[in-house]
């Protein structure tokens, strides 16, 4: 098995259903759910068994283009009708999910403008502009692991943080993306490192699963081992995803990342965040306009466990994400190109705004 | 209950077996075993069952203190010679552990000194040995804390790592010390916060309970997090134990600590490491010379959870212990003395050879 043979979401050959790869089973069963149903697909979506805010947007888009295929609306006002029901449905799945709005919106402005088409043409053009969000999301890692790979040297070793990998995206991930594109290119001679990710171990369970599946040497550690990982020397390069960037470059991912770098810069290791430009949002000036989520204390204290691993009622911090300040930052890779400080002129230099 | 009243190893009264408060079963279940087999012991102290490197020098003092009683050697050769043997087997049993050979070092001394006793008597010596290492230990946990309190101000927020609390000593811990010592003077506007420390989770099972049992505003996070508490202010001032100190000051200390110091640097936050000077090696130059136990692939995939968390086969870097830089250091306490650098000038001149 090839984890690049692991596809997140997949429109089934006849059209009839979604087939998602369950990742709540991950890494100890692959198993691929065959769903028809909205209900599924929207439960599938809100319980993360398709996770990550590209996947859940490829999701979205094709769920949207399979019950639209069924609709049995005979004017274009009916099927507008029907869409838009299914399109407000799937939106409730994750209510902060950025990219399930966006790939639903995208669906929706599609039919409309193609609203003077035949019915069953109209229901063609919605599988095909789902087929196209996955294609461009597809063609966005892979720039971003073009650029990526042209920072690697063959014998390096990689260090990611929690999951930026192909089971969060369509294909290729964003993080893991220049390791992919080694891979395609023969090389043999990488080495990466996967911090596990508490408390929802997605460096564990997802990531050193893909990069096992893909071949790669893989070694998971836990998150305080980095310092000693990196002080032997074993560290070349770190890439990380990201859920948000500001418009100076600070850059919010999953919790620890900023403690990653900071460790990067303590021992001179070059730090590259990996970020669609999609996540880089112009109109925050800085990290601090960007909210941290804070989660439940159960999280940290009983899940996954066996039993309660804390002693009853204490008190618990578990923020979902931290904020990497731009000044620890080597690069930020989009699909456009890489970009280096100050950070707002990369990116208006490359069109984004 | 009082976290005071937790004894982690103790003689029992008839002197037949070690009662050893089963670190293991923390915080769930309280439960003191009660072993009398030197293999028992060794195996308590190998699974960490008692763990913390005072409470290992308490415990195989006693261990040896025991075995030695039962010796029925008739003459001082072949008593010293029984006594070597189960020396040596303990001293297999944590290979890291300094305070572990210095106790088994000092207990086969007091066996030579007074090797022309009566052998009934020469035991009772080494029992009272294993008393006095234990009450040495509970006096030097009380000169650290009380000058660790001479660096706490009201209201401050306290980081720890790991465990190095009072169920890591025979009473009181080392880097927890100064926090027992404030709350005997009355003060009750501290927070403690408590990485878990991941594999074994050394601060969600003991520290946050100890803390927490003490009655102390008691905050546990994952290791993750703790940049992104630095960076918002919670912590003014952080207290690590250790297991080794090199001639030059630099500190190991559970994997993770010298993430954390570098942490601190980074965020301008004093850092302590809390020393009784028996872990002072100054016949080690610096910290490439303290040899890093790298323990089974299975504490981090599988220990705790209900399944595996991490793909089968998938290879597992797992140091137990770092080592943190002498310069990220702001100061070691003793039971002698603060020390601050240049280090190996400061232990001398507290009589540290």
């Amino acid at each position: 098995m090839n984890a690049l043979d692991l596809d997140t979401v997949l429109l089934s050959q006849d059209r009839d259903c979604l087939e998602i790869l369950d990742q709540t089973l991950l890494p100890g069963t692959v198993r691929v759910l065959h769903l028809s149903k909205l209900e599924d697909i929207w439960e599938a979506i809100r319980t993360l068994r398709v996770r990550g805010a590209p996947a859940i947007g490829v999701c979205a888009a094709y769920a949207l283009a399979l019950e639209a295929s069924r609709s049995r609306a005979e004017d274009a006002e009916c099927f507008l009708r029907d869409l838009r029901t299914a399109k407000d449905y799937l939106a409730t799945s994750r209510p902060t999910a950025v990219n399930l709005f966006w790939a639903l919106e995208r669906m929706e402005r599609t039919a409309r403008e193609n609203a003077r088409l035949p019915i069953p043409e109209l229901k063609e053009r919605l599988f095909a502009e789902a087929h196209r969000i996955r294609e461009e999301d597809v063609q966005i890692s892979r720039n971003i692991g073009r650029i990526g790979l042209g920072l690697l040297h063959h014998g390096d070793g990689i260090l990611t943080h929690c999951n930026a990998g192909t089971l969060a995206t369509a294909k290729y991930g964003t993080a893991t993306a220049p390791i992919y594109l080694a891979l395609e290119q023969g090389w043999q001679d990488l080495r990466v490192y996967c911090d596990e990710t508490r408390p929802l171990l997605q460096g564990a369970r997802l990531t050193a699963f893909e990069m096992q599946a893909a071949g790669v040497d893989t070694i998971l550690l836990c998150d305080n081992m980095a310092s000693l990982l990196m002080k032997r020397g074993k560290v070349n390069i770190i890439f990380v995803g990201c859920d948000r960037v500001a418009r100076n470059g600070d850059a919010a991912n999953k919790i620890g990342t900023s403690g990653v770098a900071i460790l990067a810069r303590h021992y001179g290791i070059p730090f590259y965040v990996c970020a669609p430009s999609s996540t880089i949002d112009m109109s925050i000036a800085d990290g601090d306009g960007i909210p941290i989520e804070e989660r439940a204390a159960e999280e940290v204290t009983e899940m996954w466990y066996k039993e309660r691993m804390a002693p009853e009622g204490v008190k618990v911090f578990n923020p979902a994400f931290d904020v990497t300040d731009h000044s620890l930052i080597t690069g930020i890779i989009t699909e456009k190109g890489l970009c280096r400080a100050p950070y707002e002129d990369a990116f208006r230099s490359l069109g984004i705004e």
